[in-house]
C-alpha cells in the first residue's frame, strides 16, 4: 500500500451505490438527489483523467480537441437525460448555469485563489482578446433566437423552434471552422483545442485502459442523470426551492465540478493563461457545440427545445459575458478581481433562489 | 478596343433601362423593383468614381470629407425618396441595416476574404479604439429616444419627435466638431474625412467631367430610388417578404454595395486599416449625419420622422457595436472572426426575415 | 487685506443665510429650493478642503481613504435627509444621478477642457482598465436587484427589500475587502483610497481647525438639505419640472459641484490620470458604498429603500458605463471626446426632463 495516494474521488464514489440503493429501496427522492450529484462528480473527473491518459497517445492538436470536447461530457448527458424527460426549461437554465459558472464562479475561484498566492498575476492579453471576441459574438448569436422569440412566434406561430434549429447549424458549422482555424493556422493554442493541464507526462494508463475508463463512467454518469433528473421535481417541492435555481445553479455545479477543479488547481500554480483557457473555452463550447447539439438532438427526439433563455438568463449571460470580458482584457490579475467576480455570482445566486 | 476594361457596371447598368420600361409598360412590380435595386448599384459606384477623381484636385483633408460624405450619397436619396412616400419605417430600418452592414457584413467579408489571402491581418489599434470610443458614443445618443420614446409618449403627446429634432442638432453639432477636429488636429486621419482608397494617382477626369457624372448618377439614382420605393410595397406582398426585411437588408445592400465592395478590395491588399476605416466611418456617417439631417430634412417635409428604433433594431445595432467594437480593439484579425461577424448577421437576416 | 484671496466661496455662501430667511419668513419655496442648493455647494467645498488638511496629517494611505469617503459627504447628508422625508424615489435618482454625472459630466468637462488646453492628454492605461472592470462589475451588481425586481416581487412579496439588503451586504464587504486591498498591495494607488488633489504641501489648518471646519459644514448641509429636500415638492409644482429631472440631475449636481470643480482643475494641469481617478472613484465609491450604505440606514429608519432602479436608470447607467470604458481603455483623451460625453449626458438630461 506504499503507492497508495487518498484521491477525493474514492469518497465520492460511494454516493454512487448510495443513489442506486435510495433509489431501489425507496429511501427519499431527497437522497437518491443528493447521491446522485455527489456521485457524477468523481465520475466526472474521471472521463477527464482518461482524456488527459489519451491525449499522450495523440497529437498536441488531436488531444487538445478531445479534452475540450470531453471536458463538457457529464454536462451533455445530465442534459440529454433531461431532455429525455421533457424538462426543457432544466436543460436551457442549465446551459445558462455552466456558462455562468465558468465565467463567474470558475474564474472568480481561479483569480482569487491564484491571486492570494501568487500576488498580481500576468496572462497572455492577446490570447484573452481574442477568444473574449469569440465568446461576445458567440453569445449574441446565442442569444438572438430568445430576444426575438417572443415577436417571431407572435406572427409565425411555432416559428422559433425551427428558427433555433437555423441557428445552431450556423453554429455548430462556425465551431466546426473554429476547430479547423486552430488546426491549420500557425497559432499553437485556441480555446477550442485546450492544452493539456499536467505538464508533459508518460501516459500511466494504456489506450485501452483509459477507453474503458471512458466507457464505463459515461455509462454510470447516464444512469446517475436519471436518477438526478427524476428526482429534481420532488426535491424542488420537498426542500422549497425553485426548479430554475437548481437548473441554473445545481446542476451545471454537479456536471462541471472535476473540470472547475482543474482550472482552480492550474491558477494556484500562476499557469493564468491555461486557467483562462479552461474557463473560456468551456464556455465557447457550451455556447457553440453544446447548446446547438442539444437543440438538434432534441429534434432528432421529437422534443421541442429552442434557445427559449429568459429574461434573467439573458441579462445574466451578458453582464457576465462583458464582465468577463472586461477582467480578461487587461491581461492581468489580482485577488480583488475574484472576489468581485464571486460576489457577481452570489448575487446571481441569490436572485434565482428568490425567483 | 485594346483599351477596353471589362467592367461590372457596364452590365448592371442595363438594369437601368428595364426599370424604367416595367414601369412604363407595365411588366410587373417586382420587375421594377429588381431592376430599379440593380441599377442602383453601379450608379454608387460612379458617384465613388467620380468623388475619388474629385479628390485628386483637392488636398487631403478636403478630399477625405468628400469621400466620406459622398459614401452615403446614394443612401441618403433612397431615404429621402422613402420620406417623400411617407415610408417612416422603411427610412428607420435602412438606417439600422446600413449601420449593420457596415459592421457586420463589410467587416466580415472584409476579414474574412482579407484573412483568407493574407493571414492573420493588423492595423491601427490606438486608431481603432478611438474610432470605436466615437462609434459606441454614437449609438447611445442614437437610441436614447427610441428607448425613453414609449414613457415620453405617455406623458408628453407627441413630444417623440421633437425631442428627435433636438438630438438630431446636438448630432449634427458633434458632427460638425468632429469634421472641424479632423481638420485642425495633428492626426493624419479621422474616420470623417476618410482617406481615397486608391494609391496617390493621376487624375482620370477633368473636374468637369467628374461634376457631371456626379449629378447624372444623382439624378438616375432619384429616379431608381422612386421606382424601388414605388414598388415595395407590392413586392412585399407578392413575395410574401416583411416589409421589415426589405428595409432593414436590402435597401441598404442596394445603397451601399459599391462602397462595401471598395472595403472588401482595400482588405484583400492588407490594407486592413484603411478598409476599417472605410466600414466603422461610414457607421458613423450615418448615425451622426445622415440620420440625424433624415430627421430634420423630414420636419422641413412636413412627415413626422423620429429616431424610433424598435426592439429589434436596438438590440442588432447593440450587438453590433459591442461586437464590432471588440472586433477591432485587439489590432488584429483572422478569418476565422470574419466568419463569426458573417454568421451573426446571417443569423440577424434570419430574424428579421421571420419577423 | 493683503493676502485676502478672493474665493468664490465667499460669495456662495451668503446662499445659506438667504435660503434661513427665506424658509423663517416664507418668501416662497423656489427661494428656499434655489438658495438652498447654491448653500450647498461651498459647504461641500470646505468638507474637501478641510479634509485635504487632515490628510497632510496622516499618511498617503489613509489621507487617500479620507479623500475618497468625505468626497461624497454632501450627497450623502442630502440622501439621508431624503430618506427620513421617505423621497426613496428621489434617493434613487439621487444615486443614478451622482454616477452619471461623475461619469459624464465630470469626465465631458475635465477631457474637453484639459484637451482644448493640452492638447490630446494621456493617463495610466493599465490602471484605467483596471478602475474600469471594477466599475463594470459594481454597476452589475447594483442593477441586478433591479432588474430582477419585478419577477421577485411576484413570487415572493417585498422580497426585493431584503435582498436589496443582502447585496448592500455583499457590496459594502466587498468595499471592505477593496479597501484592505489597496492598503496593503504594492500598488501604490487605488480608486477607493485617492490621492490628494494637491502637490504636497504643509498644512494651513491645525487638525483641531480642520475638524470644527467638518463639523460646522456638515451641520450647515444637514440644515440646507432639509431645506432642499422640503421645498422640492413644491418647486416641481410651480416650475413644471419633473420630481425624476430633479433628483438625477439638480440635486446631484448640487451635492458634487465642488469635487467636479477638482476633478476639472486637475485636468487642466495635464494630471488627467488623477482626474480620472476623482470621477470613477467617486463613482465607485456611490456604487460600492454610498448606495448600499443608504440602504442599510433606511432599514434602521423603518424606511423600504431598495436598488430599485427604473428602467431609464437602468440604461442611463449601463450606456454611461460602458461608454466610459471605452474612453477609459485606449489611454488617451482629445477635447472631441469630452464634446461627446457632453453630449450624451445633454441628451439624457433632457430626455429626463421630458419624462
Amino acid at each position: 500500500m506504499k503507492n497508495f495516494k487518498f484521491d477525493y474521488r474514492h469518497v465520492l464514489m460511494l454516493a454512487i451505490p448510495v443513489a442506486l440503493l435510495a433509489e431501489t429501496f425507496g429511501w427519499g427522492l431527497v437522497v437518491v438527489f443528493i447521491a446522485a450529484a455527489v456521485g457524477i462528480i468523481p465520475l466526472a473527473g474521471y472521463i477527464g483523467e482518461a482524456t488527459e491518459e489519451l491525449t499522450a497517445y495523440t497529437g498536441p492538436k488531436i488531444g487538445g480537441l478531445l479534452n475540450a470536447t470531453l471536458g463538457n461530457a457529464a454536462e451533455l448527458i445530465i442534459t440529454i437525460v433531461a431532455i429525455k424527460a421533457g424538462a426543457v426549461e432544466l436543460v436551457i437554465a442549465s446551459i445558462t448555469g455552466s456558462i455562468l459558472g465558468n465565467l463567474l464562479l470558475v474564474m472568480g475561484l481561479s483569480v482569487l485563489l491564484g491571486g492570494l498566492k501568487n500576488g498580481k498575476q500576468k496572462f497572455d492579453r492577446s490570447r484573452a482578446t481574442s477568444y473574449a471576441t469569440m465568446m461576445i459574438l458567440a453569445m449574441a448569436a446565442l442569444m438572438i433566437p430568445a430576444i426575438f422569440g417572443d415577436f417571431i412566434d407572435i406572427n409565425h406561430h411555432e416559428a422559433l423552434q425551427p428558427f433555433s434549429l437555423g441557428v445552431a447549424g450556423v453554429m455548430i458549422f462556425i465551431y466546426g471552422l473554429g476547430i479547423y482555424y486552430s488546426f491549420t493556422s500557425s497559432d499553437e493554442e485556441s480555446p477550442l483545442t485546450r492544452p493539456s493541464a499536467h505538464d508533459a507526462h508518460e501516459p500511466k494508463w494504456s489506450v485501452r485502459t483509459a477507453v474503458i475508463v471512458l466507457i464505463i463512467a459515461t455509462v454510470a454518469i447516464v444512469f446517475m442523470s436519471e436518477a438526478l433528473v427524476g428526482s429534481i421535481e420532488h426535491v424542488v417541492t420537498e426542500l422549497g426551492w425553485s426548479e430554475f435555481f437548481v437548473g441554473i445553479i445545481i446542476v451545471p455545479l454537479v456536471g462541471n465540478a472535476a473540470e472547475h477543479m482543474v482550472a482552480v488547481q492550474v491558477a494556484l500554480k500562476n499557469r493564468m493563461t491555461l486557467s483562462m483557457e479552461i474557463a473560456l473555452g468551456s464556455s465557447l463550447q457550451i455556447a457553440l457545440f453544446v447548446a446547438p447539439l442539444l437543440v438538434i438532438i432534441a429534434a432528432f427526439m421529437g422534443v421541442e427545445l429552442a434557445f427559449s433563455f429568459n429574461t434573467f438568463e439573458q441579462v445574466s449571460l451578458a453582464s457576465a459575458g462583458i464582465v468577463a470580458v472586461f477582467i480578461f482584457q487587461d491581461g492581468e490579475s489580482n485577488w480583488m478581481e475574484g472576489a468581485q467576480l464571486l460576489a457577481l455570482y452570489a448575487i446571481l445566486g441569490v436572485a434565482f433562489f428568490f425567483i
